[in-house]
């Protein structure tokens, strides 16, 4: 993208994540671009609105559109789907995306930056790992409950990292001037097995046993499982090139306990009868460290068990 | 025992088991003294009556105790509580077996018969594993749906078995004569761990995933995972010194397909607000595979959960 223009923005996806983060960039001014599904004719005629811990604000229902086609092709297209939908990425990604275009992946979970990397290209793909409480409470509307930042990097197949690239900071730097924390990140990788480390014990126990953080972590026995799961997945990003210690478990669980009780996003996805997002949040770091000669059996297991709820929930 | 004279029976807990062995014994003629908790004075005044596949039949109240002190000394003690009340066995036991007197653990899981051996020595200790479906369904009376057989075999703590006793043979032709297939079994720890390949994952699965042993065979998924940990529990068998093939797996696995739709006991106990037997069908056998190396992750994770939901289930 030209470094003097103005970077302009397509959202894929307008619930919570996207609409919210969406709706932060138009109101400090930029130039975005929402797809919108479900939602499309509230959108148009009323915008969208934010109820934050921040203070409320609406942005309008300009280029809301509910065919991709009629998107302009954008410098940053923001990937904000339940990738439970992301099969619909090869077919929209070509129409919205400059051909000098970055396509940021906002969603939890392994591998879609490799899937989208086949799509665009790898050296235009980023990812960022989204810390926040946020749901669509009705259409067009999102209430914010805590948090918002999220850490951006350049996505690359080494275990190294890219490195902070200038268009993730030249991107960070849009995201700070709409009220947004971004922190550059060296290593995309190494970042989402982090994250992964929080999201693979606390989003599958919460469904598997029907619990919230805290019922989790007030039982002895729970967090206790929950510390293995965790050493399981250091294990896995250590078996996958990623130096990652064993005493993130351990800060990890302390900062759980100390969060205020929360359902993770697969628990609400289930409350609410959605598919799971098992595949990259379970499957692919099953793959990925089982290809490296670690299998993570109780990360197995849980995955297991999630396919099973998951396919009863369906059908109910 | 004398083997010229009558061998009298004690029945410690006139469940489901108790009452169906005690009042199938009764019937043909034998002395069976009946220890009963909850429905004492039902059963003093009714007896106890039995529902069965095999036609209905019921037998008085007499020798019906809910006073272990009040009951004579017998034989042979038949122990058919729900193991989680076995702490009571310590107190129960020396006020009802004779000094040559043998006690018959009727109860699933692993370690109990250590236990009674510590009260009344190893040699007068003997194991059965059931394979019948019965309920208690109203006091003093007992549904029999199907089965009814059991394996008895002489305790021992080698895993060579102690081979068929005379005692055995004995108080297997009693049950015999009563009308119940039994089968001498050579080597008991090798049979308590032969079922506790079925009994692991489909109690434990059955109560962690709300569902019967059918929907857990038609979905690949969780077919898969019983598979799984059926594979480790043969492993920590073959740990424990006890020689059993993988294609036992297999057979298992096949049976189970075949059964009618079934609801493991574990389950029916949780339904009912039951605290679950845990100790002996996953805590012993965990801390027998792992004390000689052999640890298995799944049953510990599936261990670690249904304590979750014991714990919580009786808060309800």
């Amino acid at each position: 993208m030209n470094p003097m223009s103005t970077i302009s923005y397509a959202v894929i996806g307008t619930g919570a994540l996207g609409g919210y983060y969406g709706a932060m960039l138009r109101r400090s001014g930029k130039d975005v671009h929402f797809l919108v599904k479900s939602d499309y004719e509230h959108v148009l005629q009323n915008g969208i609105s934010i109820e934050s811990v921040n203070g409320n604000f609406s942005v309008n229902g300009e280029n809301v559109y509910n065919n991709v086609s009629h998107m302009p092709k954008c410098d940053v297209v923001l990937v904000a789907l339940k990738t439970t939908h992301n099969s619909v990425l090869s077919r929209i990604l070509p129409h919205v995306i400059k051909d000098s275009g970055t396509v940021i992946v906002m969603q939890n979970g392994l591998g879609v930056e490799d899937e989208v990397a086949a799509i665009v290209g790898e050296h235009r793909v980023m990812g960022a790992l989204c810390f926040i409480c946020a749901e669509k409470i009705a259409p067009g509307t999102i209430r914010h409950m805590d948090y918002g930042h999220f850490m951006l990097g350049q996505f690359c197949r080494n275990s190294d990292g890219a490195g902070i690239t200038a268009a993730v900071r030249r991107i960070a730097d849009d995201f700070i001037c709409a009220g947004v924390t971004v922190k550059p990140e060296t290593n995309l990788g190494l970042a989402r097995w982090k994250k992964l480390v929080w999201n693979i014990p606390f989003n599958g126990l919460s469904v598997a046993l029907n619990a919230s953080t805290k019922a989790l972590m007030n039982s002895s026995v729970t967090a206790s499982l929950a510390k293995t799961i965790m050493e399981e997945v250091v294990g896995g990003a250590n078996a996958c090139g990623f130096n990652l210690e064993r005493t993130f478990v351990d800060e990890m669980l302390a900062a759980t306990s100390a969060m205020t009780d929360y359902r993770p996003s697969m628990k609400v996805d289930f409350e609410q009868g959605r598919e799971l997002e098992t595949e990259y949040i379970f499957k692919n770091p099953l793959d990925a460290a089982s290809a490296s000669g670690y299998p993570m059996p109780s990360v197995a297991m849980l995955y297991k068990e999630l396919l099973f709820l998951n396919e009863r929930n369906s059908r109910m």
